[in-house]
């Protein structure tokens, strides 16, 4: 039988993850979940605004939603008997969320999926796996050129912001730069909405760059990519990727919801988790394929 | 305390693996175990011609030997109370070791790891994880141009070889061929020889070239390399390697080994483990540094 899967909120991410539900054979997507949905249906799914509202409980929640909310959403849905993933990206909060929601998921028997994307996420394996085979090599990841979508939510938050689209530049051997595309709204000068976006965490590491414009949707493009580099004496390794950022998240988090199901009650990352575990199928015809 | 590694065969694998094992804050090697040992101790480690001869039992032996005999030897380690990790490299075998493996070390209490090497094993995580991203994207893997040291001990057994050298060359998008350097031994003709090495299943899938050659040490270099690619729509991705073979497969044991001492008993292979798992040190404090 199918899984029963419940997507919250449906921003870019949430409908490719809808997209992926619907490719896999061994989920359904039995609900949407929004703040106001328009519509009774989106896609052929039902649209409620609270969870309480689905006439069953579903086996797993795909949180689509700002990562600042998320430990707090995940804990809400593991107290009412359902698993979560998400893709909680604020990497210096990972593991304390780990460890806040482990407890939590330990009590009530389930199982939450934490910070499932590309970065962290598939990324973070890569960089267990180079640690794994060389504990001693400098591991470093560089991302973009990009639009990063947890800085842009995060930006369009900042006082004086109307709009905003974060954009990544890599600056080699795992430095970045930010470069921020700004619609202001008025109420500050660019010198002021510099001061408060560098105030928040998710802009205080980097070099900052802020751009004013008219409208930022012609810098909205969700192409991205990463490359994770090791070199250690004779073993030189990478992984590089380009992807659609919210279509690869959503991609990570379905195959991280279908690991989920197949876990003991705790919080994972997907460092914790058994590849093969994120694949559909058995097991052994898995190993036979891709061992 | 350090967990008690004993390394099986003293080949070049089973030599980096002493230096790994030595490397590593968590483990210490107890034994050597060599068929015929001719010095008591090799770089400061005992060295036996049997398990049984050991004062105390090891943790986990570490299987450095032919890939032929590995499941063999780990089913007779496993029945004697040992985990087992080993880099069995016969790819149409594994899932059925596994199967094989797994009641025996259930029923002993143990574990057992089984093809962690680069390829299979850390490019099997790989190969997992692209599956999980992209369940429908077709996935290949590219090797060498380099020596195989698993086709290059099997050659040395076909009838009519004294010696030998196998070298892989990628033929792109997965495709090898086999070349082997062969020193023969005088009873066969190259024809004879070339014959017998395609009756063997190591060689019997790919195009072969033999040449003759009257010393095949100059051919005997230990660089090998790996590419596992995928592309499906917007998403690229590729994992590229250059390891030092026996090195790296050495690397990969130990950072096995650590693993096989946290699972529940049972049979795995590296796409079973938690990457996590791999590396020294505590769980939080790696997902805080790598996730």
């Amino acid at each position: 039988m199918r899984k029963k899967v419940i997507i919250v909120g449906l921003g870019n991410t949430g409908r490719y993850t809808l997209k992926a539900v619907k490719e896999s054979g061994d989920f359904e997507c039995i609900g949407i979940i929004r703040r106001a949905a328009e519509a009774e249906f989106y896609d052929g799914v039902r649209q409620y605004t609270s969870v309480e509202e689905l006439p069953v409980r579903p086996d797993v929640a795909i949180l689509c939603i700002p990562s600042k909310s998320m430990p707090e959403t995940a804990e809400r849905y593991l107290k009412k008997g359902i698993n979560t993933v998400d893709s909680f990206d604020i990497h210096g909060d990972i593991a304390k969320t780990v460890e806040k929601l482990g407890p939590v998921a330990a009590k009530f028997d389930k199982t939450a999926v934490i910070s499932a994307g590309w970065d962290p996420g598939s990324d973070s394996i890569i960089r267990a796996v180079f640690k794994a085979l060389h504990p001693s090599a400098q591991i470093y990841t560089s991302f973009g050129p990009g639009m990063s979508m947890g800085h842009s939510v995060v930006a369009r938050s900042i006082k004086g912001v109307a709009d905003a689209i974060s954009i990544t530049l890599p600056l080699g051997l795992g430095k970045h730069k930010r470069l921020v595309y700004v619609k202001p709204d008025g109420s500050q000068t660019k010198e002021e909405i510099y001061k408060n976006m560098k105030a928040d965490d998710y802009f205080a590491h980097d070099p900052l760059e802020i751009e004013i414009v008219e409208d930022v949707t012609p810098y909205k493009k969700p192409g991205h990519g990463g490359l994770v580099e090791m070199a250690q004496g004779e073993t030189k390794a990478e992984f590089k990727m380009t992807v659609n950022n919210p279509e690869t998240t959503a991609r990570v988090m379905v195959a991280a919801a279908r690991a989920a199901l197949r876990m003991p009650p705790g919080a994972y990352t997907l460092i914790d988790l058994p590849p093969v575990k994120m694949i559909e199928g058995e097991r052994i015809a898995n190993i036979k394929k891709l061992v």
